[in-house]
């Protein structure tokens, strides 16, 4: 049997997901897709709206045959990082292709950059350390570098200035650099563009719309044209249950207290908080009265917002330095759900898969495994106090979900 | 001007309280009342109900002519650190007595029990390391310890096993090891017991029962007969102002919170988790689903509750041991209220007081001081989340309150 890999949030699943999934089948030909999913916190710094169950099963419902959590650690981190935990363990898993959405669809832009960039790499730092000095963020910073050095090749270059381009060349990168047996394909987005806020296409609009559709309003019929049904019978019983959808506005109370009680020191320790910006942090935090307000009162060009978002995640999540240090590498394999084909793809692969499965949480043990269960018991604290106990269990006891019908 | 001191919590201000203040002054013969008063946090391990300012306003209208506040470090504390930090700042501002309620208002009692002990010190300690290891806790193998050696006493023996006559003993033995010039007074207490949690006089209750009582219904109607006029207007005020009255329970989901976010070595450097304690702690915060509940989970027969609850504050104000390790005696006074004549008294003396009187916080800085300043924005959180920012806001920027009638 052979797989395609992708990487996901789905937050939430929507058509121009299940696209994708179809895609990535057709193009490669393979017999299973498996997707590496973040857990409850997300690349840009955010609390996933729903709980990685809840996206498991729309994932499943969704076609997809496997799902498995990215780690904390590879998670809520820039675009290098995630991408290479994620492709790290699609290659452990065996994939054969890993599939990725791009603006414009065409593999052979991202060939010809990675190509261009490898044999220029001394002269891109050189740019990037010029554009940080002049006080831009790194992401931009390197933005710029890539875009000056790159603007000489013939023919398209790549824009690596959206999010969807940034992170497929990172995948591509970390397949390259690894030098693993993967096939690479990308498949062009469908209309919306990933930060669109508006509903712009009948069928398919940007999880940012539809997330901000759902906040609006009681009910969140609105979004039924954009998502697939089984997604929308979810999220309605998610919100039936633990009366949320999680948003930071939600936890800013818990990250207020917990930076009300720290010392800059102790803040300093926190994972990613460099360069003097614990005092600007805690100074900021005793003024604001919402998450978004203290967002806009911390944010100076030097930072984006995701990273200070991703920032936030940590101190939320308590996540240190120390405890950051060594984790270069996943360490296991956290598996989240699979089809019927996706348990018999597993049986298959049983002896060359590269890392351990695990399906129950008590019956492994690592530093790295630590952080997710924290994370995931933190993220319970967005929710109601009358479903916070049944939050904070869930995640330990649950068992990766399984359905026996494939789409 | 001659000063009386007392040593008070006010949690709520009652009619006790007012007997205790006019009879302070009456025996005393003092111009004025001084009154050294807990902050947020009380020397039980309990947020006090309402905040410090609602507290001194109660008392300056029962008569209190001046109001300070015993600092954080020594508040939360047990029985001896709480009475030396309190003696040393009615020392510091001049008071010429110290009156305490005990159980029979006979204070030969506490002379004769303290030069009894003085010259039996060693066997007092001897005592209570036998009953430590057989694994009683302090306060009871100290008890114990005291009643073997005391019985043999002629005369009346003082009772130490009642929460006043603990506190009044460390009172008058602060007052004597330190040489103060300071005559100690008594008063018996008014019929309620301390822990009484029932109305059993028809004009006094104990603390206790009235909280009790205030926190069961909509209305604090059914406390007006136990508490003065001006204490029933300034709780309504305060219930309307910030929708609570502050509980344990109020704070458990940031107890919660933390207690999920810290790892165990993280949490045994927090001011007095000793022993192991931290993995009992953070193992039954994951189950409990209330403050109660928790306690009653941790309890053993070696931790009393009190010391328990002190422990829960330590942890909510992130207070650690290395913060708590150089604080031997109060550094400052802080101001919370006077009356026309506290105010004379305090010109008056002005030259002999002999700590630096803070009516502003932003005039000082002292690491003391910042316990203080972090507990009160603490103590906000157990508010509704719409008026935490005006009780974060309130503590550092309230000047002492003033009042220009006399009782």
């Amino acid at each position: 049997m052979k797989a395609v890999g992708i990487v996901v949030e789905y937050n939430p699943f929507h058509n121009g997901h299940l696209y994708h999934v179809q895609q990535a089948k057709e193009k490669s030909g393979a017999d299973i897709v498996i997707a590496v999913m973040s857990g409850p916190f997300l690349q840009r710094g955010e609390p996933a709206i729903v709980s990685k169950w809840a996206r498991t099963e729309m994932a499943l419902k969704g076609g997809v045959n496997i799902v498995v959590e990215l780690p904390y650690s590879f998670a809520t981190q820039h675009a290098s990082i995630f991408a290479s935990g994620a492709v790290d363990i699609l290659h452990s898993l065996g994939c054969d292709y890993i599939c990725f959405g791009s603006e414009s669809g065409n593999i052979q832009e991202f060939i010809q950059t990675f190509d261009y960039l490898q044999k220029n790499e001394a002269l891109e730092n050189e740019y990037i350390k010029q554009y940080v000095n002049e006080g831009y963020s790194y992401p931009k910073a390197k933005s710029f570098a890539i875009e000056q050095i790159t603007s000489t090749i013939s023919g398209q270059p790549l824009n690596l200035s959206t999010p969807n381009n940034i992170l497929g060349y990172e995948y591509y990168k970390a397949v390259k650099k690894n030098h693993y047996p993967i096939e690479l394909l990308t498949i062009a987005r469908k209309q919306a563009d990933y930060h669109d806020e508006y509903f712009s296409s009948e069928t398919i609009a940007s999880a940012t719309s539809i997330r901000k559709e759902m906040l609006k309003e009681d009910s969140i019929q609105s979004i039924e044209p954009f998502i697939p049904g089984s997604t929308l019978h979810i999220l309605q019983t998610y919100k039936d249950n633990y009366q949320v959808f999680h948003t930071w506005e939600n936890y800013w109370s818990y990250l207020k207290f917990r930076l009300l009680q720290l010392t800059p020191r102790e803040l300093a320790s926190i994972y990613e908080v460099e360069e003097g910006l614990e005092n600007r942090i805690i100074k900021y935090a005793k003024q604001a009265d919402s998450f978004h307000h203290f967002m806009s009162l911390i944010k100076t060009k030097r930072y984006t917002w995701t990273r200070l978002q991703r920032i936030c995640v940590h101190i939320l999540t308590n996540t240190t330095k120390v405890e950051m240090s060594n984790l270069t590498k996943p360490a296991y394999i956290r598996l989240l759900g699979t089809s019927k084909m996706g348990r018999t793809y597993l049986k298959e692969k049983k002896k060359n898969i590269l890392l351990p499965v695990i399906s129950k949480l008590s019956s492994y043990q690592h530093h790295q495994l630590d952080l997710d269960i924290r994370a995931s018991r933190i993220f319970a604290f967005g929710a109601p106090l009358s479903s916070q106990q049944e939050l904070i269990d869930i995640d330990y006891k649950m068992p990766p979900i399984m359905i026996d019908t494939e789409k």
